[in-house]
């Protein structure tokens, strides 16, 4: 089965000059990749009717379907529509149902209704209208010439009812689609290059009809296995073969697929255990509580944290001795135990986290540079893991990373 | 003066298939319009050597200024730097320094350093490297055939640092660009069409070559005014005049400029007048003392917070009385105001914030739905100003927001 190739094109200044972020086309492209659709390219192109044009004419050399957002408001500027009847050269048509439609919508709101919004309800003449169910710019579909062609509005709320109610059912009727597969698996606490030399055999093994890609962040990467064939049910086996070869690799970094995270995991295992969890943050300064709150669900088994910025706080809310910090200073394993053990105790939970560190700029030492830090895990079973890193220089890494890190040595534990 | 073209190609089946959205395009977009370089196109484009070939070449015809992010990557998906050299017909060379720094960076973090890595110092031949100083893939600048070509990391913090550090300098060498001019003014606490109102005369009143532009965030606009002509000094003038005319439309609601934010400008107050803060936090989870914490210095001012999310923590820790929270629940104007006045008394500062709240999904009631709070601020002279306001039902946002809201709470306070 030949695979079908989409090309998306977005029309607007706002998104060229930065002013907006252009969301429209990653949702797209998640959708079109769900039915099986393969996105070739996305392009944004100014509000220029040569340049639309061009665009245009690029696209039908890639794809077989055009996915065109953007430009068709009332004003000035939203000149997509008479742009696509010139590259159809054809005309303009009223379209009376979404002149009713438009009506509808200005006298429901009680407003008038000036030609500008009658223009709403032209459309080129070799068009399909897709109705808009919230908005006044209709959808269109055009099969011109061997492609289609789908024009939609760039409000993100109007473009997505239009899709999933109109274009989907269109799409699978028109074409005859793919199987495709995503399958994606999460890793905390290996760097890209050491998990591709952990799974280096598989991925050599990996047919080519399935990819990898390796999407990495702050502490955490995620693995991407895509593959597209016409057997639907013999992909998903070979997929999650491939997966569990992958995970059996470099097994205790794995700790979820798709759309989870480690907060999630970790809200999920102490909810199910009914444990509960505090946190004493220096440097992380109620980072790591915000990645835990941000869960919904997070209140049944979060106390709360004591942010110990200041020594006087981690001697008076945490109980570390003075004499630990004048001996060791506050970046120290002792100190460190100190403030886990400590939290544990004064927010009366079964797991604390403790975090101290330099997060820069200043404040670092020749024994202690800028990003030297401790994170401790103190344990139900009277246990307590206090490690070591270096974050590097950049103060905002440094506290995102550690967070990852925190959580990821936390994971560990309760998996034990 | 010719206008300089920009086109931004961005490289990763991650954007096409919507796993990421790209927001380095918004940013690039933002940043290369800053500099008076017009943004014509931008192309995501797939890990596929043929079509990043093709989108090279396309761009060409289009752009004088071709910038590419992604795929540079030590793992095998990542092709930029392989396909750059096909493209300009050269081939890879070791960049010693680049090597240094890999080396450096793994030395630093105490971690074995693989052939992989060892990669990521190998350039194009003919690339000037632009140092990257946080991650491990170079920048690379390209003068080619009468174009420049840029390419950088996808990780957007390493992405954003070579083209501050490195970048921009080198732009402004070889381009000749032509006047414009940016103003950014900032604003809390205010929404877009209150602010709009209130500003509506000066807004009518700009000539043509002077626009303006809103830029709206959770509780905060931002106004951009920007400029463009051939003589600068004339357009600074003019700018000034108008941003003046704005601020004095609207007052109190201005606090800074450009890439100030309210925790930035809290920080220089309070470290000015030598005052200290701490916060209670409730459902806010630990972001507002992590907005602050992310400012370099705020250990000059910022003492610690309590995140009491549980009830318990609220009482042993911020003095809480029981009986308040039996009585009124722990979403209240009574509640609050103990939960602020104890811990600016438990953490001994001037000032403290207290936030409680209903974050959701879960928790509503009919009386307090999701997303009700109450936020206050003690102050030294033993006022304590308690509000109360609805967020809305999301989580993320009702927290994101509460956080911009409480801190322009205590701005207005400290600006007494």
């Amino acid at each position: 089965m030949r695979e079908i190739i989409a090309e998306i094109i977005t029309i607007g200044d706002e998104i060229l000059i930065g002013q907006i972020v252009d969301t429209n086309s990653a949702w797209l492209g998640k959708k079109l990749s769900d039915l099986g659709i393969r996105v070739k390219q996305i392009s944004s192109v100014s509000d220029d009717k040569q340049h639309i044009l061009n665009a245009l004419s690029e696209a039908k050399t890639r794809a077989d379907l055009i996915v065109i957002t953007g430009g068709l408001g009332p004003t000035k500027d939203d000149i997509t529509k008479n742009t696509l009847a010139e590259y159809f050269n054809t005309g303009m048509i009223l379209h009376q149902a979404t002149l009713q439609r438009v009506e509808e919508i200005f006298s429901t709101r009680n407003l008038p209704m000036i030609e500008m919004n009658r223009l709403q309800a032209f459309v080129p003449a070799n068009c399909t209208v897709i109705e808009n169910t919230t908005g006044t710019a209709p959808g269109m579909w055009f099969d011109y010439d061997g492609n289609v062609y789908i024009s939609m509005p760039g409000v993100p709320a109007e473009m997505k009812t239009i899709f999933e109610d109109g274009v989907i059912a269109k799409l699978k009727e028109h074409f005859t689609m793919p199987s495709i597969r995503h399958r994606t698996l999460l890793t905390a606490g290996i760097g890209e290059s050491f998990l591709a030399e952990k799974i280096k055999d598989v991925e050599d093994n990996l047919p080519l009809y399935i990819k990898l890609a390796y999407l990495p962040g702050l502490g955490q990467v995620r693995l991407r296995l895509t593959g597209y064939g016409d057997d639907g049910n013999k992909l998903d086996a070979e997929i999650d073969s491939f997966a569990q070869q992958i995970k059996n690799k470099a097994l205790s970094y794995f700790f979820g697929e798709g759309d989870d995270s480690l907060e999630k995991y970790i809200c999920r295992i102490f909810a199910d255990n009914k444990w509960t969890l505090s946190i004493a943050e220096s440097f992380t300064g109620g980072y790591i509580s915000h990645l835990v709150t941000e869960v919904a669900g997070s209140s049944a088994y979060f106390k709360g944290a004591v942010v110990a910025y200041d020594n006087e706080v981690k001697i008076n809310k945490l109980g570390v001795k003075r004499q630990t910090i004048i001996d060791h200073g506050s970046v120290s394993e002792q100190t460190i135990i100190e403030m886990a053990e400590g939290c544990k105790k004064e927010l009366n939970t079964d797991y604390a986290i403790a975090t101290s560190g330099v997060a820069g700029p200043s404040g670092g030492t020749a024994e202690k540079p800028v990003g030297t830090c401790w994170i401790a895990i103190a344990c139900p079973n009277g246990k307590t893991i206090a490690k070591h890193f270096h974050m590097g220089s950049d103060r905002h890494n440094t506290i995102h990373r550690s967070g990852v890190v925190a959580l990821d040595m936390l994971r560990k534990e309760i998996e034990k």
